[in-house]
């Protein structure tokens, strides 16, 4: 048991971003940690999840999770180990995922971290293909839009977290898969994890032909991680009664001038289906979910990438590096 | 029998319109019938429908069905009577169904008409409310939305054919309707059929202040008629897990300035769920649509409107007249 107190760093908000954030919009600071309280435990964190998500709490609009606050830590899903507890349920070594993410340790309720399942995987997959991201890829692709063998299935950001586990969880479904990137590492990636057709959108002056001519029949389904000119080329080449995933939209979290898809009459005259889920609709299926990627990933059926920056200073560049298209796979920052 | 020639002047395109279409877009010509041959009827139409998605087939553009050609007559449903047969299953005096309207006359195979349903129902019922239009409401609203009691429904052109069926039809199953039109007899209209809540929207700079003031809490169901303005108004103001069938974007079919909607990010945010849908997915369930739909009608539950235009000469303002808001209702035109 921790007798004394600790001190502990945390990222907080320092101004809220226009457009990509930058590393200024976010500041470092120390905070004292008490032993933890009655029913509470003391949980150092070791690996913290950087998500596209977070952009959407830097603002001050309604959504579905609340506003972060000026100068108050930055809140996401973390992996750390339990080093105190007065908790029943949980043991000093236990590993936990929580949501209190952004600081290098915190005092919580017992009852408000997750032990770890007890699946043959290394502890950060738990925030990448076991996690969120790859229980939102599932969702979207099994559950929205309801993907069968054989089918043309078309996904954006491709290389990031949630985008490469749709790639690998639709190869393995039985579809072919046309990814888009927009980097070259990113695109060797998706060739080694077995994607069909990959586009650099970058390289393309008109991503509809590209689209079109890789998929000459059209697409079944399009898992849309970025909206913008990725969606108009979808909404073009799709096959009647397509679904659209609608799993978020990158490109309009940052953009200044934010246009929708022109040609959206589409969705009409081919009776498409566009679907926005929230990965929150599915938590139910998580036990299930990570049981079956525990089971892909052991046989080799889905890899993971990621991107590492290590140490607590580095997070606030993490995090701008998502929004820059810096990072390929699952952004993770690892504290020691 | 009809032994002798008869002759029928029939609608043609003349040239592809851009934009609202004009009666220079379209010549009434004469042509010469022979008698019906070997299994085929010989039918007077009566009643010719207009409909908004005859402006697609005006283009060259591929879609659900094939363009019109250029000096070859338009087609479109219609309710004749027959006046001569060579089909065991038809005898004169029956009234047919076919979509061979935009002609005063014409000989078919008898398989390719229907005889009118025995409901006790006027004829011209079957091309409006017991007809594609009211199936149309009916399909949206039941099967694509699947809409609740209790629910708030907001359905743009309310007024139409198909509007005005889904207002009603919304409210027989216990939704609380808002209803748009751009007309001040349409919104009179719309208070008659006992929609809750009507806007006007061509008095609103703001369509999303006007609908969020009648619907504060949200809305359930966005029954799409016009896209543009109203579909952003309608993410704008969307419950979480709100339904959006779209049914049609008139105001897409002739736009210039294609703009989608600039929030369609909300449909991510909210886990919306925009799905387009033809009335060609559910012609299986017009017998029992038409049977349903009789009874409500016989009740006093839906009611109908059409604006009526006498004679083939006129057909072609009638068709302008949808384009340009000027009709109430189902737009009909009447042959002697």
């Amino acid at each position: 048991m921790t007798a004394a107190p600790i001190q502990s760093r945390e990222v907080r908000l320092k101004s809220r971003p226009e457009g990509i954030p930058s590393v200024d919009d976010f500041a470092v600071a120390s905070v004292t940690l008490d032993p933890p309280g009655r029913g509470q435990v003391q949980v150092r964190n070791r690996w913290m999840s950087v998500d596209p998500y977070m952009r959407g709490r830097m603002t001050t609009q309604k959504s579905y999770l609340p506003p972060f606050q000026i100068d108050a830590p930055l809140e996401g899903a973390a992996i750390g180990e339990v080093v105190a507890s007065n908790f029943a349920g949980l043991q000093p070594g236990d590993l936990v995922q929580s949501m209190l993410g952004w600081r290098e340790a915190f005092n919580a309720p017992g009852l408000v971290v997750q032990k770890l399942p007890g699946e043959d995987l290394p502890p950060e997959a738990y925030l990448g293909v076991a996690g969120l991201p790859g229980l939102t890829a599932y969702a979207g692709l099994v559950k929205v839009a309801g993907i069968k063998a054989g089918e043309v299935v078309f996904v954006s950001a491709a290389a990031g977290a949630v985008g490469s586990a749709a790639c690998q969880i639709a190869k393995i479904y039985g579809a072919t898969v046309i990814g888009s990137a927009g980097r070259e590492d990113k695109c060797a990636f998706l060739r080694e994890i077995g994607v069909d057709h990959v586009i650099n959108y970058r390289e393309q002056h008109d991503l509809t032909a590209a689209l079109a001519e890789v998929a000459p029949n059209g697409i079944d389904v399009y898992f849309d991680n970025v909206g913008g000119a990725h969606l108009e080329a979808a909404l073009a080449n799709a096959k009647t009664f397509a679904r659209f995933p609608l799993c978020g939209m990158i490109s309009r979290y940052t953009a200044a001038d934010a246009r929708g898809p022109a040609n959206i009459l589409l969705a009409n005259q081919k009776s498409l289906r566009l679907e926005g889920f929230m990965v929150s609709s599915y938590f139910h299926l998580m036990p299930e979910f990570v049981r079956i990627m525990a089971g892909w990933v052991g046989s080799g059926q889905v890899k993971s990438r990621q991107t590492v920056d290590e140490g607590i200073d580095q997070a606030p560049v993490a995090l701008v590096k998502l929004f820059t298209g810096d990072n390929v796979g699952k952004m993770l920052v690892k504290l020691s």
